[in-house]
């Protein structure tokens, strides 16, 4: 199978794409990896301008010879082009597996709320970086070539709905064009990188919105990497996560097996 | 005339307190200043526990014996507490004016929201702390006492209606219980404090919102202390502004002289 790679947020390093292209030769030889030259391309804060970045999505997610698209990695951009990209899909970007995460969650929004069947928050090629970074990889691939039981995060449910996404970025994109019905969801959300307080903050938002009011409950995936809350904020991610679960009547369903690391399970949208 | 001052997010310093006290009694001897002793509390993150702070909002605004109620300072916190607060207030609070900004925009929106006829956003008591912020105390004080024309935004313009927040707050309010219909309002929005990437999200969040959608227009103040974007981003915050609003159609109308700064210029909401 082949399997397309492009970066509607942040650029990739070749080196990572390389050592890509190696691990997944040694242990998945059925795939073909197919970074396009986009994923390397800069501009300012983007891999590419935002017309660059939004026809190599387009170019991978039309073209019937990809059996899947690859987010490169996250970042910031992706809400930029996502409202073009969905429009310029035609119906073969239909029969293509997604798989990102964080920035990528704008483009699995659209694309959701679109009515693409396979779409799924998982590891991005530049994942690789991390310590450890193969187990994220050879996960990725395993769901990507042979949708993998073993890749998935395992609190799933046969007959229930799912969908993840990083905290800001559902945040940022509730209200918009790309808020897709998440009724009767559970809804997974990981954070990294951000203040308790912000986290408190933006749950406040996420939970105070009628769409997310809508979710059958919450899991709550790893907060990593948090910077430190001068006077300490007081409660844990996970008490934070309850108050606002309880305040609004949504249902707390515990932790996720998800986040910004490579441990980060596949939770694929939609019905499992 | 006196004036109530209570802490809904973080707590105050006695010293700056103190400061403003004998400002106040020299620049404005008819205004009595009242520091409810909650703004020295603290409790976390905040200037005492949830309940301490809506408390003490709710004492201040529901005794006639304030003529308006300032803002301590802005911080976090105002989220967690203004849903009780506007449902505990009664008939003599919406006597009052409020004044304050940045984190107590959750509590300006809520009180619009409510019906609120008298709300400012404009300097808060920890203002003082800031170089030359003895100009913003003057200016709080000159509107609070008499609303000294001198201390309005100067954009203002008869029959026009406006609000104005702080880009995150309101971003994180949006399509909650606290959401105020903006509709044909002039918005002015400030940031600090955040990378050139978050404002520009947060902007794809504001102006891709229905409700920001029907604002008459958007004027943008100061985005100050903006950390460092690696690489840089490439866009002043003027084109991000201009770049959402042309994306939404919604008319950009230049600068709007306020901020995270002295020169904070009010800006009451509601039609001038």
């Amino acid at each position: 199978m082949r399997i397309g790679i492009v970066a509607p947020s942040a650029p990739l390093d070749r080196a990572v794409a390389d050592r890509v292209t190696a691990l997944a030769a040694a242990s998945h030889p059925d795939v073909e990896l197919v970074f396009h030259p986009q994923c390397f391309s800069t501009h300012n804060h983007f891999a590419g301008a935002d017309r660059e970045r939004a026809e190599a999505f387009v170019a991978v997610a039309n073209d019937p010879a990809f059996d899947a698209l690859w987010f490169a990695r996250g970042g910031y951009g992706s809400c930029r082009i996502v409202e073009a990209v969905v429009a310029a899909l035609g119906p073969t970007a239909r029969d293509k597996a997604y798989l990102g995460y964080s920035d990528a969650g704008f483009m699995l929004a659209g694309l959701y709320k679109a009515g693409f069947p396979r779409l799924a928050h998982g590891p991005v090629v530049g994942d690789m970086k991390r310590e450890g970074g193969e187990a994220a990889i050879h996960r990725a691939l395993d769901w990507l070539a042979r949708g993998d039981p073993a890749a998935l995060e395992p609190s799933l449910m046969p007959g229930t709905a799912y969908a993840a996404f990083n905290i800001t970025v559902l945040s940022q994109l509730l209200g918009t064009a790309l808020e897709p019905d998440l009724s009767g969801h559970v809804l997974m959300l990981e954070e990294v990188s951000e203040y308790l307080y912000r986290t408190d903050r933006a749950l406040f938002h996420l939970t105070g919105n009628p769409g997310i009011a809508r979710v059958a409950g919450i899991r709550l995936g790893r907060v990593s990497d948090v910077p430190e809350n001068d006077p300490d904020f007081g409660e844990t991610e996970e008490e934070t996560a309850r108050f606002w679960c309880e305040r609004t009547t949504i249902p707390y369903l515990g932790r996720a097996d998800i986040g910004h690391d490579v441990g980060n399970k596949v939770v694929p949208f939609g019905i499992y």
